[in-house]
């Protein structure tokens, strides 16, 4: 099949590699455009643009930061409405707004594009192993016609709703990532402060009531002190707009939610921006009293 | 062996029962006798008091509320120490405060009597399997002799310091659990709110990097509005006292912890306390608006 994958980023470059190894034709593009080249190596196609992506395929996959990053591949010069003929399936894989997320839909469906807000989890380890979580809004035909592409993407593929309710699922995964990141920092500093021994303490808690992905997984590496992403917190923060913005939308206080978004503004505040979710420890320990 | 327990409630009655179970002589007291009488059907010899179950055994089980209830079963009238002998080992696999917890070890150590504080988690369910995860602390040596009492109790058991860490890492476990159902609450608040269906969201979430124990096990509850207790919100808000006590005393700001600890008060102001702790969400709903 011919399929298209915009924004080689981290994300990007493993899913749109595992599309290529499947045996699928791949056009691609991305902005910075050396990015590509590992793929193109392999087989891609590079394009100049999106249009001119969207022009040559079948369905297109969006893996891009923010929600004006894909309203600029759709809507901006030389995107994917420039080029799009009836019957085009747009796939976003970015972690956008839900509410712009229907607005897109609804403009692509003006000119018989189909859309599907299909954002993912599990990391870059889950991109590279094609393991990931993969939360699907959208009309469920187009859903189930996608489906064998997502199956090479992700192992664990649901269609969650209408379109937007993908976005909506996983602004709800990243509330609980902020809230199980703050656990996680508040918990280990505790320990460390009372004289046990945090790794004890990490493992014994993981494996009953009090455990989660989080603790299992980025709590050990909080106590070696190793802060690189995983998942930054620039984009964890990112996200939490989105959370924030559903919650506002439905007069929801998110007083725990907020607190945890509050404390990685402060996490960027500290130049953490761009290490892991994890580095929320050292606004932990600078509140009580550390450098 | 001839071993005592003292405090028949509903997880005390099952490691009571595994124990009895497992071959060995019970002597077991609780205020309210009647609590008593199905393990006394099994062969379980009721006592008048404390004092009476420690002289008649080797080992004693103290499994009751808080901390002045562990103080009066053994410092009180008729308490553990009226007929303690040299030797004898005293096992609180109660909840309460780490800093107590070093008091009653040091005072015991005089009458040469060993102590270890094993607080477990787990539930109702745990108990009665036998799978319950336990956290001790004390000397390693009585540890290592009372090891084949407690893997009939759990499956998990972890020493993990010196006399009063069973308890911290207790303290520890309960505000993973305290964070992780505020999260759970907002979540799935924000999921009705936003129009997707909290039952899908909740499958998703719970398999992949915003997973964790209490939202793959209590979540669907809180869906469902199936709120009697599992672990009820009075013994969390209860808990956490232990976790507030740790944090004051090293001087650390758990904002997190503190805003759960809050709005479980909320839930207890509200009459929620006997139900389960993912009854939290009618503070959340209420949050919103709701009654």
């Amino acid at each position: 099949m011919k399929l298209g994958y915009i924004g080689i980023g981290i994300m990007g470059k493993s899913m749109a590699g595992n599309l290529l190894k499947a045996g699928h034709d791949l056009f691609i593009f991305n902005r910075t455009a050396s990015k590509c080249d590992s793929l193109a190596a392999q087989g891609a196609v590079v394009c100049n643009n999106s249009a001119e992506v969207a022009g040559r395929v079948e369905v297109v996959f969006i893996n891009v930061t923010d929600t004006p990053d894909v309203e600029e591949v759709i809507f901006g010069a030389a995107g994917i409405i420039e080029s799009a003929r009836s019957g085009l399936i747009v796939i976003d894989n970015s972690t956008i707004s839900p509410r712009a997320t229907v607005d897109f839909a609804q403009k692509l469906k003006e000119k018989k594009v189909a859309y599907l807000d299909a954002p993912v989890s599990g990391g870059d380890v889950g991109a590279q192993q094609g393991t990931l979580a993969i939360m699907v809004g959208g009309d469920k035909e187009v859903f189930n016609k996608c489906l064998p592409l997502l199956e090479v993407l992700g192992s664990n593929i649901v269609h969650v709703g209408d379109v937007g309710m993908g976005q909506t699922c996983k602004a709800c995964n990243q509330l609980f990532c902020a809230l199980h990141m703050l656990a996680c920092c508040e918990g280990i500093a505790l320990a460390k402060t009372a004289g046990l021994d945090p790794g004890i303490m990490v493992k014994v808690v993981s494996s009953g009531a009090g455990g989660s992905w989080a603790l299992a997984n980025l709590g050990p590496k909080i106590i070696k002190g190793d802060f690189p992403p995983g998942f930054m917190i620039d984009l964890l923060s990112k996200d939490l707009n989105f959370t924030m913005e559903l919650a506002q939308k439905g007069r929801l206080p998110l007083l725990g939610t907020a607190l945890a978004r509050e404390l990685l503004h402060g996490a960027q505040a500290a130049d953490q921006g761009r290490q892991g979710t994890q580095a929320l420890y050292h606004v932990i320990e600078k509140l009580a009293g550390g450098k």
